[in-house]
């Protein structure tokens, strides 16, 4: 690393969003910070990449500082890709995604656009943070988020995070303080779907997804326990899918039958 | 499960690609079968869904058979969720997606639409299978394939596969038989992205997005080298991503100063 980290920030809320703003501005007391972030918001996108379509990247000054601020029509992943393989002219030290408006604990972190920049960024060997906060507002007061991703931001950069290991951060919705940090597993949850069927004014039939989160998971160690008793969540996130543990179960099946 | 099982079908090439067609003609000899498939190619989508947008859903009759067919203007996941909570009468047996056309091996499963419905199917609690073929030739031959899938089909359908894990299927890309199945973890591995930079007519630059994929594992336990080595790859992969082994060391890190 030199003298000051090389920070990438990124989000799915677009590169106007309160959340990535709040983000950049921590950031800046870190590092050198370079923003590549979709111009739209991007929620829900999963780890979706642009293949079957063109990307513009445009740069940008929004806020005042000595960031650089380029808009992506990509997704989060996208982002992160042409930030390192085209934008930046050096592998960055870090990458932070967020702060998301909204969950992204138990499940949702397979829906996450935020999550996705992370993970991608995982991939490419860079220590990665995705942070979100569980309020949906868009007009809601970030700064007492601050200290708490100042000081998670300098342990990651001072411990090595594993190689395939991001980290998901949560921050419960809360009328008062946090009640502190909890390393945890991501709960298990789903979605409970009802999708709203509506007739266009030309009377075609559509539908919007509109679920419900479900928490299937009793326990304690877990990032929903946590957000629901007013403590930020962090769950160290891998992207090796395999389920290991059944490999040997699996062998026995008759598959060459 | 009822005299038949109930089989959903779907894919990320769209309803039309070759490779669900010989998906459902397998199918058809297991069960009774239901297609409910993106309209239009979804490569790429990893878990998107579709949250800010509308979804459109029409019957098709596609191939003559006893199946009922469906399309959505959504993705794959989004076809998933339709499926299941709009509409199929009861919860399905089992779903199968596929057959892709290309790879889902190592790192790609994170970006594939293919494996996202797969999981999604997984999330909801329906035993899942994943196919693709490493081979992108659209007008490829898929009838060796069929007796393979049937085999696995009918496995996963006679054992209990655990909650939580679906199987990633990849056939590999060969001029003779396939050697036989192998189960496998996931491979290490990332694309080396190249963008491709152009400028549209009117003086607009533009990117393309134009990697190449890097197996940066040597195991001959992956999937990468089962599919190098011409095994079929079987991998079970789950959507708990958390990273467990890392979770007590994080518990040492200064994360509450």
């Amino acid at each position: 690393m030199q003298d000051k980290p090389l920070i990438l920030v990124t989000n799915d809320d677009g590169i106007t969003a309160p959340g990535i703003r709040t983000l950049i501005k921590v950031m800046l007391k870190i590092g050198d910070v370079v923003v590549v972030a979709p111009d739209s918001p991007q929620s829900g996108m999963g780890h979706a990449i642009t293949v079957s379509d063109t990307l513009y990247c445009k740069q940008e000054h929004i806020d005042k500082g000595p960031q650089k601020e380029y808009s992506t029509s990509g997704t989060p992943a996208d982002c992160v890709k042409l930030a390192i393989h085209e934008l930046l002219d050096r592998k960055p030290d870090l990458c932070v995604s967020g702060i998301n408006h909204g969950s992204n604990a138990s499940i949702n972190v397979i829906y996450s656009g935020t999550m996705s920049a992370a993970i991608e960024a995982g991939i490419e060997g860079i220590p990665a943070i995705g942070f979100s906060f569980c309020d949906f507002a868009w007009d809601i007061d970030f700064e007492k988020l601050e200290t708490h991703i100042e000081t998670i931001t300098r342990q990651a950069l001072k411990h090595t995070m594993p190689k395939g290991v991001v980290f998901n951060v949560n921050f419960p919705k809360t009328e008062t303080h946090f009640k502190g940090i909890k390393v945890c597993r991501q709960a298990k949850g789903n979605w409970i779907e009802k999708f709203d069927k509506r007739k266009s004014p030309y009377g075609r039939e559509y539908y919007w997804l509109a679920g419900e989160f479900t928490n299937l998971d009793t326990g304690k160690d877990t990032d929903e326990w946590a957000l629901a008793n007013g403590y930020i969540s962090i769950v160290p996130t891998q992207f090796d899918l395999t389920a290991h543990y059944y490999i040997e179960q699996l062998n026995s099946w008759n598959l060459n039958a």
